[in-house]
């Protein structure tokens, strides 16, 4: 069964209570949980992880290649300068969709720019919880894809 | 039914033939086919319209006022400096996701700023046709809760 | 009789409807039947034209060559980025007054510029509709003192 | 009746005689004159003032509050760098709107962005000393539609 | 005989009245009769199009994938923005030559820089209407080269 | 006793009617009267000078060399451009803090630098009418340290 | 008993013997004992931390949220990049201000901006350690205020 | 006799005083009477001027004009921004020359550019009080070869 | 005999062996041989000259004043930053044509620009070796057109 | 015995495996061991360390400050953007050497400027594993010669 | 005798024949005649040397080393990006002043900046060729002030 | 026995005595004997050469192609502008160091960037003569692996 981590980054884990006018009013407990429940769905373990540490981040991205098939990754604000990161997911060889909640474009300038991004296969945003549904079901075409 | 309008801009009713390396091999006729298709086994009417004119898409996103409840757009380069393009967008109240089929931020700089993506819900990018699948999926999450 | 052309650029034919908040709630049609009027009362032939097609406003300003004597032009979202729409202003011998119905220096960053003004005799913003009152009374002087 | 200031910035009392070829013949003593006269016709007391000094144009500004409906201003040279000045239109309530006599788009590049316009209600410019009758024209519409 | 499409973007037809002393006086017409009149001599078929219209251009090139061996094209003001004009560019397989009547690095800033250069093989710019003359010769070369 | 100069540039002296939504409603006089009373408490002698004209702040500001031990300025929108405040602060030998009413940073991006910052000791802003006091309090222990 | 949270960012741990010409002589443990100190003589209890760790400031940052009512936060060098930390800021309702010990303006061209200030209420640069007890009074009157 | 006509702009009366290590110990007294001693030898009458105020120097340029053959200016800190000081220059037919105590190379990057030399004729910096005796001297040049 | 000088600028004496994938296989030697003959063929004199230091083709271009009729250079690097360069060719009156082997568009970004192409009547960029050919047809017919 | 910390930033630990056609296949484990073993040699004591953690790295540069005589810091991605490692690098007194494996200058341009490397001696970039060996090679000489 | 070298730039060997409406009709010959007349007369040997070759300058500049007092020097289009030339008169100790014959700041903007002047200590631009004279004066104040 | 050239830019024939403070006490004489000697000690044959200027350095490029296997270079103050260096090395197949002796990041903001350096293997800088020491290692290193 192919795996997918999805990783969360800083202030995530304040989801629905943190400026829900912006991010929404669902926690990021709910988010997994029904994350996980699509993969059962999928036929796709999915694992999560959150940290406001972008160290720790780029622990998970490296420890991720001894496991994972696909990586989610909403960097938050580490997106916009985390050059660390982005070299991150370009060291390892897993195919990555960036997501973010809601709309950079729509937001203060410095978010208009992802350096993370680059490194990626794609990026959703804007689409709230149900971006990173999409990821993964983009992934799975690309690991699926790649099976064959 | 809700009825969705998924708008291809300049260049994408080449594809298939043009720069298969960049933009895949699958053909506009192939994806609005599978789009419909996906449209009619979600309960939603697609409708899908290609121009290469500026102006054409200006018209069709107006004319979609009238009878769409959502609207996926691929601008296309029109993306990367159409303000009329964005004011038609915003001057309609039908949501929008914009759509690109490769990842806008491993291509040339002047493909990493959107001026029309600041007046859509969201954007997806570097996803292939899915793309506007997961667009039109997420469109149909705004339309359902819209109706509630 | 002197004759003014008043060219309307895309977007602005949803006037009244389109974000009403920004840009107020008369229709263009009744922009232009009481712009008639008034060049009735101030002894002026105006004609209006309306497109969101910049091929199709170049064609315009072309064609009035042959018989207008002056230009009034709303270019809406071109302006901030339509060098072949300033070159057709340029290119043609009438003379030409911009006109906004917002006041673009309160908007976005993207809308502070004009590359389309720098051809015109002036520009004029912010005022509403009247603007293109201001701007007929501006050119029947320029048309006037032209003909002395 | 109402009161409407009309200020001009540095160098414009030299009108007339300052660079001919770019301002014009009329001196500002006949530009008041018939604005003032204009303002006969139209039922509005028009007061005029001339400084040189940013602060006399700003403590100008903060008079009128006492006493005047609108406000037409040619900041001239503060246009284009004056925080100060734009602060003191935006802590009136008197609606303004910004007038220049030449094109600030067809001159050199430092005149293309406008400081002060932004706390304006518009701007005129490239008009000639005609551009302040249609600024009082559209400051008699704003009071008259503020008075109902 | 190898086949080669002259395309003329916004306000070239009117050469010959437009600014006649930054353009010349020669007509479209001439140039287009000229430009046969040499493919004629060299053994090429030469077809000319102009338009005001970018979507019509885009067509235009487009269309061409089914005839010509060559492209030869003066965007005229699109060519310092339209993305979409040169991604039409590329994703044909017919060699381009981009045109400009005048030398831009002679005038305004912002026609510096070409958008649309970057997707052409080369670009000629300030000799006139013999600038087509020479991309014509340009092309027939990498058109012979092609076919050993 | 130690005396301190504290200078509040153009349109401070609206405060409390000037846009009390951005400023609060708190007026020049009130702020004036408690620093001078809280200057009493201190053992310090506060005088205060308000004005519109940058010509007038220089002034004062170089009178004060013959009798202040410290400087307080809120230099208001002349912040963002006035070099000459700036090279008057650097030219005394008079230890200042700037103080800014509101957050300069969480406003318009031409209020996020400041050009007169760099020549005081330290900059406080966003704290409303205390701001003033803290940079008196500031401005005690540099006297006094100097003292010893 | 109101409680603040005083956070120091990356390298502060070494004040008083990191480049003393320019932070000081006086150590942490000393300005965290004088803090304390007067948050007793002030009616409020503070407590402090130190790390060089951006995700570590961003969980106090969130732990903060169940007990305190107040956060001094000097950033460090974390000031000019962290969207992160400014993201941290802005998820909890907690009033912010930020302190720099140096006057960031009169230093290196890239720290005269900050990307956390514009999520504080306000910032204070240049007055030294006592720049906390400042941002501890401008909380109290905020906390005080609130509570009224 | 000719008249020449000398400005000082602000902060210019510290001279000697202050911050002698860049602008060196000679007052502004002692200047102007260098300079008038130096204009008896040669023919000429200078005249001085100093002010702190935009408006002033402004003010005086203007009245230059009834009296005045030449200008030599030093507008100090408002030489990087005011373009009210620079219409000015342009709006008097007066020869002017600007004058820089200091190389204004080799300071602030913000204070290497002149927003009022342009208007000049020439710029003499770094060459200390005998700037102005050069500019003098380059004046007297001017006005003698517009005598012949 | 109209005579026409080739300059070939820094590096262009290693064609043929230089990266051969980008500038070709020709050396330097062949191509001045066609020149010549193609000069023979057409009644000009062709002269041709490379070197290595901008210093030599600032001289050579000197010397052309007395004998040569036109100009054909290929800065090579130098177009990109050669102020000198550009002045030598705009101080003799010898009309002057810009060639680039390669499309500098297609190429790094510090090759978009030229400084040097703006003293010339126009550039021609990407066609190889025949851009040369195709400005000395441009030249002959600017000499021819002069002559009469 | 002198004593030399080498830091390698985050994802170094993956060298080897990561983009082995850019990083090489050394591995860091066997980089440590010849910079271990080649310290031996000229007699110094060589540790090292690598953390993904900015605040890990930052920790182990104040940790060094009791023990080491010098630094080589590879800071990664974290070059470009971490002021907070600049900061630590310049807080503590030990000579540094920045060094990177790949060739900044010759990768995407926001790997072409360095914030942390204006806080060390010097930069060796682009030679690889032996970057380090130059680097301790450096500071032995700088240790050295200020033991004398 | 105090020894003065007066470079000249490239370009400026054609002064009189080169674009005389910008450079004036003198030649350089009579310029440095004169200029050595006016050392005679002051007590000063004035040797002048022109080069079109920057290394060539730079040599000149390094060889005055052993025998001049004072620099002036006109780098012409240098001055705008020669590093090299700005590094040489820093690396000698003998005082230089920069000299343009036209006024920079009112030509193109690449004009506007000048790498060398702040190498110097002083600049003169727009006076013509007595600007030299001027910087000779210049010098010889300098020189005898470190006489003393 | 492999040969390499060291090639030392403009003003470097000045070591020793040119600004001691920034560039040391070595004279360049004393350099290359040091660099000769230790390529006696490596095996290697070491040829220097130094000039100022551009041209001259291009040519000692082009000529070490018949006899070098790898090339040391400082540019100087050339590295920042000089495209047409950075030409010659990519032109030619030899592998290059660039090396600076002081850190150009800890200098004035034009030379943090190489406009060289990307044509080069890497670079080293800030570690005086005895970087190029460093440089000679790593070229024998590559000569070495490349041998097999």
């Amino acid at each position: 069964m192919p795996s997918i981590l999805v990783i969360h980054g800083p202030n995530l884990n304040l989801l629905g209570t943190r400026e829900p006018n912006i991010y929404g009013k669902i926690s990021l407990e709910e988010i997994d949980r029904r994350l996980i429940e699509f993969g059962v769905s999928e036929g796709l373990e999915i694992r999560t992880f959150q940290s406001n540490h972008e160290g720790a981040i780029i622990d998970a991205i490296h420890d991720a290649r001894s496991w994972a098939d696909g990586l989610v990754i909403n960097p938050g604000g580490l997106s916009h300068y985390s050059v660390a990161v982005r070299d991150a997911i370009a060291a390892v060889s897993i195919p990555a969709i960036e997501v973010h909640l809601t709309n950079i474009y729509a937001r203060e300038g410095f978010r208009h720019k992802s350096i993370t991004a680059g490194a990626c296969r794609g990026q959703i945003s804007g689409l709230g919880w149900r971006g990173y549904v999409y990821a993964i079901q983009g992934l799975k075409t690309i690991i699926d894809e790649a099976a064959h």
